[in-house]
């Protein structure tokens, strides 16, 4: 008979050998406070850390219009909502939050789940059900939960180059005109914070009469005059079928959704077994996130400030000549290319420097390209970035890691 | 090429043509006043309801102890948790629930997921990739969450009969002893309100070397003298391998876990991508579902009472020949055995008797025992359960419904 121990002893093992065991961290942000929190050891004792790694990535978590929204909805109706959506789990609270989405995105309707990473995977999985031969057309990163969405039912999928328009029109070309067809990919890649050419990317779906499906969940709240996202911004929500955005980054609580037309979120709605067979959202987190959506619909300033906090720290990390990947977004990975290095430089920011970000790994990212990545924010001011700069110059000499070249 | 608003009309028409076109009821209950809600009509026109289909089987969700601990965590912490749980998104609060869950089913761990369907999938999905060649045994009518991990990698299932241990047996023996094996189902079946064999099950595994791994999202909170479930209950929790349970029905929040040895929630937790890649639960939901583990740890009496409803409601149906179903938990379920029908005293109850109890159908339930399920609770008092006895009395009569004979 099998020795199960021994088969989870084995899987354990592997991740420590090749230095990508996850040691969760576990840290209390304080309200009123951010990005300062306090880091539990696993001995008990306590430190002051600044997270620099959070999605939090507006502040907006700690924002009065949220929680005085969510203090209200748990003494009006709550803690959870008791139901799945169908089975009494709807209510004001829910619908309020689809208007607010479906209004954000310029759709007619638009569909709340727990979470974005179930919105995808039960969207992209849901699809070939109703639109029987479907093949998908998968951007190389996307997002894991697009990928498990896109392999769960075993259709028909075809992977193309990350942001490759020439490869996906070869793939779009090499298939029957008369299949149906979506193209699923993302605004903003979270790993590399590089842009999906969207335009581009309608452009093909119109040639080649395929739907179009954009993953925004690290564009929403945050670009885009209202918040909408990179669709938003370069005014090509329109051309998006289905846009899949998150309430728990930029909006600063929980859940995801995708924003479609009617029919669209009433076919998902009805045949999606990860909408159906679920407890809906808390009011109280509805509440929340409803309120986040609709006050960053007109805190452009909030926006501005955060573009400006990552153009800042990628100014000051470049002229150190750290090797930072920057493609103009808000997010600022710094490339180490190796597991435990990335790992001992994030320990010892952590306890030398009470700075926190975790490192990341595969199956996160492409082995070889392990990273620190950081998420700076309206809330991080001057004196987090001057400890993080200086926290980081002086490990990356003591590490003896390469610099790049000083750009221009 | 292909013409896609056709494809959706198609798919929704054929669910109004089925009669299982499901209409979302739009409710808020009112705290401190449970199971009485407020219903707002999609004109906008209000009507007090009493909800008699909810989850919150315990009214745990207007608990003192649960909001006050989640105002508390908003006021520390904030509205989200801002992170995956591996990077920034581990707080205490998410610790200590991991702990009272561990605590309450006597094992070594726990993890927490975003929902139970989540966790059922993920980790469903999960075990092939730690033990290769696995063969997972599967209830037929275990929950669609269950279905679609053990589906999702296309990995070796067999389907064994509702509780038919002379199956489970057969499909055992017929294969390779030398196989990783897995049993799979649930303690109480929600739709029938039928308990599985879990003693004879563990049985088998333990002769044909499996493990096992039990769904107990419609038993925690409410079996078992400290809420551990029906395996509590009945003194089999160690010899359960992985318990699956709910935070978002007795107890009354939102979420989902498993319970298990150190090694097992170890590697799901490495490897699961459903687990890794998303936002973990907001820290206020956490601790609301914390502080209602822990109280129901205590609590027999609302247990006590809660049975003691179900117990009064079934035998006051029963006395007027409606023809529900008892396998003596919880779950009062009333087979109407026809969708339209369904949905007519449905619409029925609410509008003419301000009593809500959504329709049952396919795929939910199979086709022909569509049903209305009622969850009886500690917060519905004599005056509810008179006027829905009344109410369904004077429809049965009104419809020309059957009625079984009565019992002796």
């Amino acid at each position: 008979m099998t020795n199960y121990e021994a088969h989870l002893d084995q899987a354990i093992a592997r991740l420590h050998e090749e230095g990508r065991y996850r040691t969760f961290i576990d840290i209390e942000r304080k309200r009123g406070q951010f990005p300062h929190a306090t880091w539990r050891r696993t001995d008990g004792t306590e430190r002051p850390i600044t997270v620099w790694c959070g999605n939090d990535y507006l502040g907006m978590g700690q924002h009065p219009a949220v929680l005085e929204a969510m203090h209200e909805a748990l003494d009006a109706t709550g803690a959870g909502s008791g139901g799945t959506r169908n089975i009494s789990g709807t209510t004001v609270y829910h619908k309020r939050l689809e208007a607010e989405l479906a209004d954000l995105h310029g759709k007619e309707a638009a569909l709340v789940f727990t979470s974005a990473y179930i919105a995808n995977d039960a969207t992209l999985s849901t699809l070939p059900k109703l639109f029987p031969g479907l093949i998908i057309y998968s951007d190389s990163l996307n997002h894991a939960s697009m990928i498990e969405g896109i392999r769960r039912n075993g259709g028909a999928k075809r992977i193309f180059r990350h942001n490759d328009l020439a490869h996906l029109r070869a793939l779009l070309e090499a298939d029957d005109p008369a299949a149906p067809k979506l193209i699923a990919f993302e605004s903003v890649y979270s790993m590399d914070g590089d842009f999906g050419p969207i335009r581009e990317i309608c452009d093909l779906a119109d040639e080649f009469g395929a739907l179009t499906y954009l993953d925004e969940v690290h564009a929403v709240g945050m670009y885009g005059p209202r918040g909408g996202g990179v669709a938003e911004r370069d005014r090509l929500m329109h051309r998006v079928d289905i846009i899949n955005g998150t309430l728990g980054k930029a909006f600063g609580v929980m859940g995801g959704y995708i924003a479609a037309s009617d029919r669209m979120c009433d076919a998902i709605r009805s045949y999606a077994p990860g909408f159906i067979f679920t407890t809906s959202l808390p009011p109280v987190v509805a509440a929340g996130a409803a309120a986040s959506v609709r006050h960053l619909k007109t805190d452009q300033e909030r926006r501005d400030q955060h573009q400006t906090q990552a153009k800042i720290l990628k100014t000051r990390l470049k002229m150190l000549g750290l090797p930072i990947i920057d493609h103009g977004s808000h997010i600022v990975p710094l490339i180490v290319g190796n597991p435990l290095h990335t790992k001992a430089i994030s320990d010892r920011l952590l306890e030398e420097h009470g700075i926190y970000v975790q490192p990341i790994n595969f199956p996160t990212v492409p082995r070889g390209t392990e990273r620190l990545r950081f998420t700076p924010s309206p809330v991080h001011g001057p004196r987090e970035m001057d400890a993080l700069v200086r926290g980081l110059d002086a490990l990356w000499s003591a590490c003896a890691l390469n610099r790049a070249e000083l750009a221009g």
